[in-house]
């Protein structure tokens, strides 16, 4: 009998897809570059399952039954387009390629386009949920050629998260689509994470909490509007001990790497023009903690800061829960306003809310939250701004002086929360009428001619002036600033 | 007698060029592809010089000496590929190409190459000061090919703006180097415009200033450590009426645009993983001061914020100043790492002292303070951040109560400033020894098995804990999220 689907490439996140797909029932043969690694798996954790272990590509192939589905478990890049290559002589007209890795968008797209010339369907696929989502349903968002669709739902829909019977893994849209929305959520895991980071460093450092403590403090967090999947595994790190019983956690080094998605996603809002400031600064942030060396240097060199706390702790908690959940909410206002941007410039056809529905189970970022997301666009589909729906609005505004009384606190006691002072600075800044672009455009009128509209004036008409009384007349037009 | 050198694009930038290059005493010959410009600019400003005006590519090669110098100001981009591939076949040996608009640098370089093949000489140079510095002097940022270097200098340090008797053009790079720092160059020259604008909302709608008020601040503060262009140019921008004797800035509609050269700045940080917060958040606010109908609706739906100030405004002025000056050094000091980061990444061997120098005069960002960063690297000319000399640490330790003041101001009275704010955290993050990346590092080996340093094990030792008590033992290699 052959097999229902292969997989290429078993680091954690193939094995744990595959035995996965095993549980339900699908019969997988699997191939890895390093055959050993086959060898042991087989031996290993898919002992006694119905897997098939390969050793070559022609064995793979010859091992699926038709028309052959293979998924690919490799790392994005280079790579993915060296086993699509070795693929293709192999294949017949049909046969369908998912991508389930961290693939650039465009790459996407590409494949899918070149693939279509050869009779292949191209299916790139986000995966969400680490090594456990992996294993028992993840998030995932396929996208790219909808023919592929139809053979390859099944099996899909079976292994991913199910929230309230629904499974987290619907159709996203054409080419890109799927791996455009992986980013995204990448980079809104990006987000969360550096939110929480800046809690915990303030309750720290901040107020002096012991590992416990924020233990609980994360505890019961999770039981309010902040639940999700990031704030319950922070709390169980906080109670982990180490062998000698200290918490495991404050001997982790403090450097992360920033490689990747969150990465392209700042990318995309600066290429698209839409402010995506509190991912920004969570993948700056992690460059920063990349500086370790340099940072110590200067905690040594640059002056100190005395400032103590020494207040009311359980009302800057709560000024601090009141940060985290605002700032969220400023991070994924960003984040679908960024998606709505690309759906309209590489004509995505996006759907807001059953992307939040996506991301509801199995991914990282799944959280209570996201069904107030859904509903939001369930009552205003074309919704421009989720601070726009009322729900939001609301929680916000509920929100505000505890997030400001946090954020003050944190530059008083010269404690770094980038995150959430740029989530206010956004807030307070999408609801201002007039910013200060009017002098900046007067400026940019002064030295380079660049000519600015009016309040006064209709949209689309352009003046300048001699401000100085002694420029010229030619207005700039091919060479702009 | 033949032209010194040909310029093509007769946009304001390459009329001011031109006039100032014949001001020099240079013969120079002009195209523009509509070439009724070219009629129109000899009868008008080009009229009684010695200024060749020519009608084709092929009149313009004729008439100059050899080897012949043909600088483009046209629209950066494929327009450049155009000209090149025009001027290619009309070209001898040795004949030199220089592009003078704001490429990117990743096309400098690739054009460089391409053009030593055909044994023709390509400079990338940079060329700020608006159309007032290129007509008396702009700074110069030329890199590229270096064997073209001679026969150039004299022109392009004869029209360059001088400080202390020194051209501010002076050899940047090979390849894409001179473009590099001019993108790097205009990235700042956003950060510096949005700090003042945050200075002018705060000034106006904080301590409610009229412009009359607001220009004798600026005016008093370019006598001291802020004195520049920028800050001059607001001064004279502040007081000038409109007709009917209102200032004419508030009659400026607040929306800019920002394709260009600062959003490739923070594209290009994050590609490098070097933390450009502050330039990053200027870009990000042009992006959102350019979404003016959707913050006039959110203006309107919002809830309002009440709180208006009625402290001491001198204060509060000072504070505010504190803030430009602190934050201004902030994003130079992110900006010089950045170069840095590239410096060796491309092997553009920077002098970043000369850079400094190459900015005091002509360009946007000309200032008093670039002769201090100039100092900073005499003094230590591997320094790995500004904020490690001496004189920036002393004069960031005198702001910085002022600086929190301003933006804890901001913060009550909800008027954005996400330059200061993020330029705050930077300093604070970058002197904090140990940030919360531990616990981002724990949280994505909880979920993704992606494994973490240890601060009591050496540096490159990877560890894994199986956090929950049930995940596998199969660690992350290929696959990070």
């Amino acid at each position: 009998m052959k097999a229902n689907i292969g997989l290429i490439g078993l680091a954690v996140m193939g094995q744990n897809l595959v035995l996965n797909m095993n549980d339900h029932g699908f019969k997988v043969a699997v191939f890895n570059r390093t055959t050993r690694t086959v060898d042991e798996f087989l031996n290993g954790p898919a002992k006694n399952t119905q897997i098939i272990g390969t050793h070559s590509l022609e064995e793979l192939v010859n091992s699926l039954e038709s028309p052959r589905i293979i998924m690919l478990m490799v790392k994005a890049g280079v790579v993915v387009d060296q086993y699509i290559d070795k693929l293709l002589p192999l294949l017949s007209a049909g046969d369908i390629i998912i991508d389930g890795g961290n693939s650039l968008f465009t790459d996407t797209a590409r494949r899918t386009l070149a693939l279509k010339d050869q009779n292949l369907l191209f299916i790139g696929a986000g995966v969400s949920g680490g090594e456990e989502g992996a294993r028992h349903g993840p998030s995932i968002m396929p996208g790219g050629n909808k023919a592929a669709w139809p053979a390859v739902k099944t099996i899909l829909q079976a292994i991913s998260a199910k929230v309230d019977g629904k499974p987290c893994c619907e159709w996203v849209g054409e080419n890109g689509a799927g791996h455009y929305v992986k980013m995204v959520h990448n980079g809104i895991e990006y987000g969360d994470m550096q939110i929480i980071g800046e809690a915990y460093q303030l309750l720290s450092q901040g107020l002096g909490l012991t590992a416990d403590e924020m233990h609980a403090v994360f505890a019961d967090w999770n039981k309010g509007e902040l639940i999700s999947y990031l704030i319950e595994i922070t709390a169980d790190i906080l109670a982990f001990k180490d062998e000698d019983g200290q918490p495991l956690v404050e001997k982790v080094l403090d450097t992360a790497g920033q490689k990747g998605t969150g990465k392209w996603t700042g990318i995309n809002a600066l290429e698209l023009g839409i402010p995506l400031t509190l991912i920004g600064e969570a993948v700056f942030a992690r460059c920063l903690s990349a500086q370790k060396e340099e940072r110590v240097k200067a905690a040594q060199l640059l002056p100190k800061h005395s400032q103590i706390f020494n207040g009311d702790k359980q009302i800057i908690i709560e000024a601090i829960r009141n940060a985290v959940y605002a700032s969220k909410i400023i991070s994924y206002a960003q984040g679908f306003r960024l998606m709505r941007e690309a759906s309209k410039e590489y004509g995505l056809a996006l759907n807001y809310g059953e992307i939040a529905l996506l991301w509801r189970g199995g991914c990282i970022i799944r959280s209570g939250f996201l069904n107030d997301i859904k509903q939001a666009y369930d009552a205003s589909p074309d919704l421009e701004n989720l601070l726009l729906a009322e729900f939001f609005m609301n929680a916000v505004a509920r929100s505000d002086k505890g997030w400001r009384k946090a954020v003050i606190l944190a530059i008083e006691l010269a404690i770094p929360t980038p995150a959430f002072a740029s989530a206010l600075a956004y807030y307070d800044g999408y609801r201002t009428e007039r910013l200060p672009a009017n002098l900046l455009q007067a400026q940019r009128d002064y030295f380079g001619a660049h000519t600015y509209e009016r309040t006064d004036q209709p949209r689309g008409r352009f003046f300048h002036t001699d401000w100085t009384g002694h420029g010229g007349k030619t207005a700039s037009s091919t060479y702009t600033v």
